[in-house]
């Protein structure tokens, strides 16, 4: 926790917060070894970020005194991730990467490669995709959550909603093999697609293409996705 | 595995290779699904690639028959990486990252924040170590490791050895709050240098810009050493 992310219920009044998850205590006592009167990053949740005093530390609370939380979270990075859904223990560790990267728009969606048990995993479940997003807020000390949607059917969303959205961005299509590389730096909007491991079949490719993506690929190596995805996004960027 | 690295001794002469060991025979298996006939990707440690066919499968043994092993391996990234030795289980990911990216030499350094007790860990011994590596190459299609290096002090490895090194290749120090960002692709040689998780302190970042480094960031978010390794390996390259 490079930055204490604060929800609207944390706040006791304009200059106080309160936190009371066994989690954030722990690691408060465990990670920053905190003492009465230390001050650390603060940031409310969609909005600003400051530092604050604490004020008041046991097992079961730690308030937090501030002026204001007033500084910006650092800038959005002005990518959309598509991702076919990794499998669970990736999926987990990715979401922490990009949303610490600062993508602030995660598609998750079945390609013919992705293992259909993927989408029955208690890693789906909206209050863990959360979990992974606050510890990802929290790394990069930013404020503003991404969401995260799942498109489970690949052909009626690539065809009848990523084709417009590609009306107003650019969409890159990464995939090994294609003649374009990655560009160094974005000017526009983008959105970027990557594939599962063992990639895209052909007709996913066509279809992709067929919509507007513009294929690139990182060189030789063939990454697995959690190398690949943060690769990509640090070079778009 | 997108490709199988051969030991010299997996030949069984210039055109054939047995495989003998459980987690490759399991992999064949339960991964790649094989059957008598398959054609498969193989690769001759430090030497070239090729196709092979495979001529015999049981639980003891995979027999592969090749005409040749003659392409040549992915080229090696010119970045030479010096990292603070991570915590265990970040370490074996960041081998395997690292060595798929093409990083043809790692040395894990002591810094103040590496807790003294990694340097225990089972996760350095040689085989281990060397685990990790295969994972990569296997992963990228490469044949040529990494080596690695560990120098459990500081002052004597940066100021005896680094120094040395940065006679004949640019140093990059990749430190938050450094004035200079990341280079977009590297023209020269490249040492970059990474810290703990925490960061280096005043000392190491005075100590690492006096023998010559240059101070570089990422922005301003703060990236988990995993995540950042993998980004400025990609921003670098």
């Amino acid at each position: 926790m490079n930055l204490i992310l604060l929800d609207d219920t944390d706040f006791l009044d304009r200059h106080q917060a309160c936190i009371r998850d066994p989690r954030r205590l722990q690691h408060l006592h465990d990670v920053h070894h905190v003492e009465i009167g230390d001050t650390l990053t603060l940031g409310r949740r969609e909005g600003g970020i400051g530092r604050g005093r604490l004020t008041e530390f046991s097992g079961q609370r730690a308030v937090f005194e501030f002026e204001a939380l007033d500084q910006a979270p650092p800038a959005p990075l002005p990518i959309e991730l598509i991702l076919a859904l990794p499998r669970p223990r990736m999926l987990a560790r990715t979401l922490e990467h990009v949303t610490a990267l600062g993508v602030k728009s995660i598609t998750l969606m079945h390609t013919r490669r992705v293992e259909k048990s993927y989408w029955q995993s208690p890693e789906l479940h909206p209050d863990k995709i959360h979990q992974h997003l606050v510890l990802g807020l929290e790394q990069a000390r930013d404020t503003r959550l991404p969401s995260v949607s799942l498109e489970p059917r690949f052909k009626p969303f690539v065809e009848d909603r990523l084709a417009g959205w590609l009306d107003e961005r650019q969409g890159l299509l990464a995939h090994p093999g294609t003649p374009a590389p990655c560009p160094r730096g974005i000017e526009h909007p983008t959105i970027l697609v990557v594939g599962p491991e063992g990639g895209f079949i052909d007709y996913e490719v066509d279809t992709l293409l067929d919509v507007g993506c513009q294929g690139i690929h990182l060189g030789e190596r063939i990454l697995r996705v959690e190398t690949a995805v943060i690769a990509l996004l640090s070079r778009l960027a």
